[in-house]
């Protein structure tokens, strides 16, 4: 909320509040703006209304006139407008075309209305589907259902290979039956902790925050907090396993301790390539040209998957070999 | 983009503008308000520069104003006031408060920061963590793990449900051992499938094109999404089971079939539970005053998981009795 507005009392007359307004002109602040053109229609300057009216009768718009000009060319992106908009304090921004010639101009309430339909898409696309591209009430349902259909189809396509995976593993399995009651459990982990991260960098990729040339700094940073995020959830599950078995509310059998270590080290895996998977793939797709926001919590979710399921059964095949394996 | 604005060739004096101004003004479009109060401060209209200069010069403001201003008070939401705002194309917004004192304005620029940081809020915790109050090059190490951990340790730990679901069905797993290898695949179409209703629903409810009382009409709607979504997924798992055991990429035994329908019927379960619980959630959360938002995507697919398991195992249960169990 802003106070620069100027009030004047309803008794007053016209001709006060222009008085009024002669005086307070040395002020500034936003006015009513006007734009000057040269012969060829190119933007020279503008002119408030303010100065206009105190200015002397036979001033020369040019000489009078604010040069140097905050406009945007047709093809500024919107983050761009919204910037210089947010950092001059504007109303509306003229456009100008290559030549400089003044095109027209760009209001608030429009770069407002294009800020929410990019939010919009890069929440749809988050959660894994096509931008709808109007509201949800005004999808009929046919196209509301390819819209979905399509990218529930692709990522159940991809997280066949889960199926491909863990068959791989079922003679483990079959020895150890205990090691599959904790497949829902250690994948999700890698799962959500990658969604975290892709979320994050995906919105300040939006926002302009950080670059595509930020991505090593963003790597190093996401290792660090995926051991530290891994780190914690191993030692919760660590404790949950051997809680639930001293306590007798499940039975892990006689190796409940090395099985707990197991979810533990794979835990510190998974979350690991979780969080970097997740922060590193929007960099890579904004880097072959596609929308960040394409790299979304469930496409991530999928990749994660089949990667969390090889870590935890390799981990398990060396911490329990000889003992449940 | 728009073309409301006036142009003035830089050769022209300021007479010849005010000229050209006084000529113009019948056309109307928006220019520089003046708020026109009474004695108390009370809003009681609004007045154009231009209405100004062409009216009489012994006019009185209240009978040249323009009473009925569209203004906006003290607790109006964002979302109202952007409505407002891109409704009257207006560049400002005069704000009152409960006594209808004008206390200030509110400008475009100010709702679009506003709209900008709402939406960061609601993609962060989409992602399943919580909203970060400041850019990622600015949130330092330790209080990001702490925005990250928690939710991610609260979802860990409702996702070890999932280890006590599937330890009731450790049994059947022994049994059948090929049934394992397809819980990844069937329970992350339920939380695919309810991330994308999720999406949608929060979405919709932030920009007001849905509203609490609207929850019946999206719940019977997302019924038969969820019904279409997962005959659509079981058609293909169902594909996916008989055509790599045909083809001798998998060997899932002499009942292949009876899986591959296990599978089928499973997910048309999942995916119409998913549906429903990521579109129900969020109205769920609003209803009881929290920010529907917080049904992130993780948490959702955290629900569903455990929910998936159970109608896994026992449509697994009636359809392969007497088979492979």
């Amino acid at each position: 909320m802003t106070s620069k507005h100027v009030s004047v009392r309803s008794s007053m007359t016209a001709d006060e509040v222009l008085d009024f307004l002669r005086r307070a002109a040395t002020q500034g602040g936003d006015a009513y703006y006007l734009y000057a053109l040269d012969e060829s229609g190119r933007l020279e300057g503008t002119l408030g209304l303010r100065t206009l009216v105190v200015a002397e009768s036979s001033s020369l718009v040019r000489d009078i006139m604010q040069r140097d000009v905050i406009h945007v060319h047709t093809g500024t992106d919107r983050e761009e407008i919204g910037r210089l908009m947010a950092a001059h304090g504007f109303q509306a921004l003229p456009v100008v075309d290559s030549d400089g010639r003044l095109v027209g101009t760009i209001t608030p309430d429009a770069v407002m209305s294009l800020a929410e339909e990019e939010a919009t898409e890069d929440i749809q696309k988050l959660g894994g589907l096509e931008a709808l591209d109007a509201p949800y009430d005004r999808t009929t349902f046919w196209p509301m259902i390819r819209k979905r259909g399509g990218w529930l189809s692709a990522l159940f396509l991809g997280e066949t290979l889960t199926a491909t995976a863990m068959g791989r593993y079922e003679a483990e399995i079959a020895r150890a039956v205990v090691l599959a009651l904790f497949v829902p459990l250690v994948i999700s982990s890698g799962g959500n902790s990658g969604s975290q991260a892709a979320s994050l960098v995906i919105r300040a990729l939006a926002l302009n925050e950080l670059r595509l040339r930020d991505w090593l700094r963003v790597l190093r940073r996401e290792v660090s907090s995926g051991l530290a995020l891994g780190t914690a959830l191993g030692a919760i599950g660590f404790a949950r396993i051997v809680i639930w078995h001293s306590l007798g509310v499940s039975d892990y059998g006689e190796h409940a301790l090395s099985l707990a270590a197991t979810i533990a080290i794979s835990l510190v895996g998974i979350v690991s390539f979780g969080t970097l998977a997740g922060s590193m793939l929007p960099f890579l797709l904004l880097r072959f040209g596609f929308d960040p926001a394409t790299s979304s919590t469930p496409f991530i979710a999928t990749l994660v998957d089949v990667t969390g399921l090889i870590i935890y059964f390799q981990v398990a095949s060396v911490v329990l070999r000889g003992t449940l394996l």
